[in-house]
């Protein structure tokens, strides 16, 4: 392994060369030439024939920036993270600007070790997807550097947050399988609990209360709380319902990652969709276009959140308490037209 | 946004509450207690009551490591870089140590400049997923800091790398089609450069040689090069072959994510899967396991190769030069048993 530092050629070996002060070679390489344009070009001959880089430690210690961005995910293997990150890095790229990924693991304990680790690398902001932690856990860590919230769970306090319309989200979709068909609609990955303040409870909100607006029985029965995020979880618990002879005819599913597990479990009981029981996920990933059937899916507006998202690190001062993102539906093949 | 530092509680804080010396109360918190069982306990007491936090920074640069892994991928929304980073950072985590993942994009001007950043970054190793760099572009970074190569790309020179098995997997996935009914198989996302040093050439190598060993002709026409690697890519070059009459009964996807885009097409143009046309990807990725139908795929072993790379960064002196891991196939419902 190669781990002798090499010799880097000096601002001063370029001055030397182009017979001139470091302060001139300095001044035309960073763009404010203070020298006659035939100089200029003879440092900048000198730098290239010298193969002259500039130092980035050095550049950075002078701006007192890293130009990196952490963001802390709770997972590195959700598509819906991965295509959010794509439209952050994107952005961030046309600016110079790198982002740095961090996964936290969703627990709380995690997310606090996850958050205070990000610290210490000097992001010049933080992007943190809170699952597990609370406002007074935050507070503890004493961020001194700029920390944007995002999604899901409600964090009123001292740092801004991006969050999607998870309750109008889920309201939009099930009066959609309401208006088209359904009856007894699986809430795949909802919430029992009145007294959770999360992404699966507003969710389950919206659920209800698309119910509750088209004068449809709800049935508890079909709300069924998930042990894990992944499609197996899906899978698993839908397989579970027919096992129990449990009858519906449409799933909402938390995000789409699961409505994929749900569909498999469908197809494999022998089930048609959207004929026998129409399926709709959330999150809208690039996934539910190649799927068969192809999957309809509450859409968050990934890239709306990444802009939201950095427009608050880019205004800090002027940032408001909670920006929310409007979602859309997105009617595929898996539902009834 | 709060930006103003707290007042954090330091250990001489601790070591008056205390009634202590703060190097009695430092051997204590860093487990090295040198006073009796009684003071310890004070010592801690006092720790807990004022809020004491060791400060991680200090702790850094004590020690001169920065527990930071850097790990650097093409693109962020590739489900194999996800789970291949969830070993790596289910693995790393055990050892009390972050996984900090960031996007090269894949060309070689990109891929340089991620991996200067993450030398700047200070990171304790860097693990770089090449695509377009050659070796003597990372000569001239003058790395400081040990890098691990990952996959695809042969890199002979000062870094060690971890390999899959590319042309194997590939050889084993189209002799099981050719032996199974198959007889006109479409490479998708092939390459027809002989002098290509990649991950596309590898696998078309393995194409290739399954036809030689087999004994079966070999269609120039069947081998397609992409232009991207999602599943778009997938559907779009099999509606064109589709729409060109050109027949075949079996594709062999470089990927599974353009195995999943090629189903859909299949579908879309009324071909049963694996009836009319056996499909078969490579990466072994979890959503294989849930498309309809499940498809079969080209097993890298991810965690074999997290463990690897963890290894040759644990035994920098010792390392060899390429590590390469074997494939196996996982056989499923889109190919013939």
């Amino acid at each position: 392994m190669n781990r002798r530092p090499r010799t880097a050629v000096t601002l001063a070996d370029v001055a030397e060369v182009a017979g001139v002060s470091k302060a001139a070679v300095s001044g035309v390489l960073n763009g404010k030439p203070r020298v006659a344009p035939s100089t200029a070009q003879r440092i900048l001959d000198a730098a290239r024939t010298l193969g002259y880089h500039a130092n980035p430690t050095a550049q950075q210690l002078r701006s007192g920036r890293t130009n990196a961005i952490g963001f802390v995910i709770p997972e590195l293997n959700r598509p819906y993270f991965g295509e959010l990150a794509t439209h952050l890095a994107n952005q961030l790229d046309a600016q110079g600007q790198h982002l740095v990924i961090q996964r936290s693991g969703g627990s709380k304990e995690h997310e606090l070790a996850a958050a205070q680790f990000a610290q210490l690398r000097r992001y010049d902001a933080v992007i943190l997807s809170v699952l597990g932690v609370d406002p007074p856990d935050l507070e503890s860590l004493g961020f001194s550097i700029p920390l944007i919230l995002l999604g899901e769970k409600s964090m009123p306090g001292a740092h801004p947050q991006v969050i999607m319309d998870n309750e109008a989200g889920a309201h939009n979709a099930v009066t959609h399988l309401l208006t088209h068909g359904a009856t007894r609609i699986v809430m795949l990955g909802g919430s029992h609990s009145p007294d959770r303040n999360d992404m699966t409870r507003r969710r389950t909100d919206g659920y209800r209360s698309a119910h509750c607006d088209t004068n449809h029985p709800l049935n508890e029965e079909l709300i069924v709380e998930l042990t894990g995020v992944g499609p197996e979880a899906g899978y698993h618990a839908i397989t579970t319902l027919i096992d129990a002879g449990t009858p519906f005819d449409a799933v909402f599913a938390v995000t789409d990652v699961v409505a994929i597990g749900a569909m498999r479990a469908l197809a494999d009981a022998g089930f048609t969709i959207p004929g026998d029981v129409q399926v709709i996920g959330f999150d809208d990933i690039t996934d539910g276009c190649y799927t068969i059937p192809r999957l309809s899916s509450v859409n968050p507006h990934k890239e709306r959140i990444a802009q939201a998202v950095l427009d608050l690190i880019a205004e800090p001062e002027t940032a408001p308490q909670a920006v929310t993102i409007p979602t859309t539906l997105t009617l595929r093949e898996s539902t009834q037209r």
